[in-house]
């Protein structure tokens, strides 16, 4: 499959604008062919008139008919085969083990998202029906399910090419619920967005899905995002990148005549808790563990720990000192593209100045700028000092974190309970900690979506009870989660019918319970006819 | 019980503000004892930190506690007896029958909030189980449920002082889901405000629940709503009332250095499509039924039907004449205060003057201005003068509605098809004109949150099925209800536990499930243990 630098616009390859950019290798630095074309405004209003089209005849498309679809972009997106990964691979200057990894989590979920639809209970049917005898006055029919919001606008993240991308969670649980969807590509990894959205496209052939189902626009500056998220006829934003970036867009969305929600996953530390008994007996291996969590991927996951709070004794000594040699030898990565790695290294600089602040280990090995290297580092700060630069609670995008030394278990408090939203906390406890510390537990129940017992962090599995999400700034909405199942229910609303007759009403809300879903009838759960 | 005009802050009563004001009796116009006083910044301050406090012991309280206190709250409400109803006449002007009903409906709505809690299954629990051989990673335990967003501010609404004021569906969703409320009472009701407070506050109290559970303030200005609002500690608001007021408080909560989210029910005029089967075999019926629910409240509720669409037929002519006969012989009413008489008069004369707009019937009978009455106006318009006039798809709050006679199924489509989010949308129609007229129901399904096969608009019913919210403007977020028991959700967010013990987890989330919850465990429905 030969890129061609397009616009791909309900199914129709397009490139109007005069605006173009290339993708470059991070490692080595050289400029990709070929010449991406950016899309314009009128593009992307052909693409969200294309979509409106779309979310009317979606409404009247089977359920089996959308899950098919689904696996079909599954396979369509398998059947790119090698090119894909090695597109990825050059655009983004990730391993081919992750990329693969990667590849098949991308598919897994949208097979998980196909069972999802195809099993249907995901509407949430309720259903009372109506007492014409009641006093003082009849009890009406009244049955309530969800439907989809309408075109989704969907931000490709840079760090995920594939999970968090073109086909990933947000436009996945997107096209589940039956919303299309219009993906602004990052323009750092433009070619392997440009694969994907065609096999989406195909998909979209193959399975008489209306064109306006997906499009894929590309575009360097805000100008286009901006637009579509502004755009009349979008009603929902995915995007999972800067807190900057995600609260811009949340603001040009609330300031709408008609706002609508955005769903922006940010940034986030995800402070480990290490806790007594813990240190003194893992002490080594949790060092081992929490480097390898630092600087998986590079530092480039939203769920890398940048910070580890500790108190101050012998085995927390015994645990800095592993810490540090293992960082010592650690290999400098290639991150993602130039911007992200000046950036870090801009950030590592101010850390390391800020008062109280000292860089514990770094890596003694070479980093090879034109290949966009970085390396690990660890700094560390007295809790009272931690304590008065909210600054170092900030993420460090990259392979750093930050060592929090309180000097007893209040001081230790008091930095939980300063922290903002995360998406998660890691308590590195044994059971006897947790009983001891429960405060500590309680505190950080308020501040994150997602709370560890020992493990680390990084590695968010994809199912029905994953949590990815959190309190402000994590998040701009603590409610909604963007990895998992649940995340459907983020592009749907609820609409009820009252006193309808059988046949207008949709399957799922008839009496007889054709799709054997769960449902709230009178107040109790079943998959029985009424 | 003396009222006090005081302001309730966790169990204290407290004026330190110099600002008073007084209620006043619709009906004559005299000013009701005892003056009030606005709450200041500071008491404002003051009950949110104790509402801090409150959300700390509130998540260490049982669901029982929390169920037997919302039945103890609904038992106080009641035990006020008829010094309540008598009060809320004076203030309101709204009969004694209508009071003792919405009473009625108060309290079932608190004990239905009790009978959720009790029951549990609201927490959406949700788990999957570990797979430690699981290729290539292993797979965690991971569990998930609801936990509440802590301190909500609520507005008392205006029209409902009992069933959507101080315990309100917005106070007792927030309450059952754990979460401490600060009402901001509504100033035309303040003394039915204070009386409903007092009874909330003896039953925390009785039920030892933290006194910064509940909270009562003053203000007839926007300064406290404002304050509420932005307030740090705030994390949710609820709202009903006008567009504006809904609007600003969005737009304060979305601009904050940590946005909330807010519920706001605003404005909608609930269009009412009259197909033309129906119209010819029960046109009389219909118009004797519409001119029932414009006026029901004297048109304030939310869901008078302000709009009716119909085709120009001679059964519209028959039906345009019934309905003009009967709203010419209609009562006048009197409306809650001055202010909304003084505007309803305004906007009733604005319409008047639109092009296009003819005054079809109007109340003969007199209307008494020191009774702040208002009486019913029918006016009618052409499908393409209203097209041409948006202006006049605007709410008018009070007893008018305005039919637009269209003069094809093509304009009656574009009629809906310009309509804005409303709560409801009714179709009069037999099951041939539903059948003929598909794509109306298709349209308006994308319009609002409930839809009405022939019936009214007005009585909404308070059950699981329930959806009383729509896209906006009729309100700030479609995904949500503000009546029945799925507002629950609203005031709560997910949290995810990964490998915890069981001791550490909720009770909801372990292994045996005592308080026999449905849970999605690995995917299938249960009340079983693990």
């Amino acid at each position: 499959m030969e890129l061609t630098g397009k616009n791909l616009i309900a199914g129709t390859l397009g490139g109007d604008g005069k605006s173009t950019f290339s993708a470059f290798n991070p490692v080595g630095g050289q400029k990709l062919k070929p010449i991406f074309v950016e899309a314009t405004t009128d593009e992307a209003d052909a693409a969200l008139v294309k979509a409106v089209e779309a979310s009317e005849s979606l409404s009247r498309i089977s359920d089996q008919v959308r899950a098919d679809f689904l696996r079909e972009v599954a396979d369509r997106i398998m059947g790119i085969g090698a090119p894909l990964i090695e597109r990825a691979m050059e655009e983004t200057g990730l391993p081919e083990a992750r990329l693969v990894g990667e590849r098949g989590r991308t598919v897994g979920q949208i097979r998980l998202f196909a069972d999802l639809v195809e099993e249907g209970s995901w509407v949430e049917a309720r259903i009372d029906t109506a007492d014409p005898e009641r006093q003082p006055l009849p009890k009406p029919d009244l049955r309530r399910y969800l439907v989809p919001l309408g075109p989704v606008v969907v931000f490709g993240a840079s760090n995920f090419p594939l999970a968090f991308s073109v086909a990933g969670g947000d436009t996945v649980s997107a096209l589940a619920a039956g919303n299309p969807v219009v993906v602004k590509a990052h323009p750092a990894h433009p070619g392997t967005s440009e694969l994907v959205a065609r096999a989406i496209a195909l998909a979209v052939e193959d399975c008489s899905m209306p064109a306006g189902t997906f499009s894929l626009l590309h575009g360097i500056g805000h100008e286009i995002g901006s637009y579509l998220v502004q755009h009349p006829s979008t009603c929902a934003v995915g995007f999972t990148g800067s807190l900057a970036g995600g609260r811009a867009l949340f603001d040009l969305a609330s300031q709408r005549p008609v706002p609508i929600p955005v769903y922006a996953e940010m940034g986030s530390t995800n402070p480990v808790f290490l806790l007594p008994n813990a240190v003194k007996t893992r002490g080594v291996e949790i060092a081992a563990g929490l480097h390898g969590s630092v600087t998986l991927g590079v530092g480039q996951f939203c769920t890398n720990p940048g910070l580890v709070v500790g108190m101050d004794s012998p085995s927390l000594d015994s645990f800095v000192d592993e810490l540090a040699a293992i960082t010592a030898k650690s290999e400098p990565g290639t991150m993602l593209h130039a911007g992200i790695r000046d950036a870090y290294e801009m950030r590592v600089e101010e850390v390391g100045r800020i008062k109280g602040v000292k860089m514990l280990a770094h890596s003694k090995r070479r980093t090879r700028k034109k290949d966009t290297q970085a390396s690990a580092v660890v700094f560390e700060v007295s809790g009272e000092d931690f304590l008065a630069s909210p600054r170092l609670a900030e993420e460090v995008f990259g392979p750093s974190t930050l060592l929090v030394r309180c000097d007893s278990v209040d001081e230790l408090y008091a930095v939980a309970q300063r922290l903002e939203g995360h998406l998660t906390a890691t308590l590195q406890a044994t059971e006897a900690d947790l009983t001891e510390y429960s405060r500590l537990l309680h505190i950080l129940e308020g501040k994150v979506g997602r709370l560890l017992f020992n493990g680390f962090p990084t590695g968010v599995e994809v199912c029905p009870s994953m949590h990815h999400g959190g309190p402000y700034p994590a998040t701009t909405d603590s409610r909604s989660t963007s990895v998992g199942t649940a995340a459907i229910s983020r592009f749907a609303r609820p609409i009820c019918y009252q006193n309808f007759p059988q046949e207008a009403l949709p399957a799922e809300l008839q009496d007889q319970n054709s799709r054997r879903i769960w449902r709230l009838v009178n107040g109790r759960q079943t998959r029985e006819d009424l």
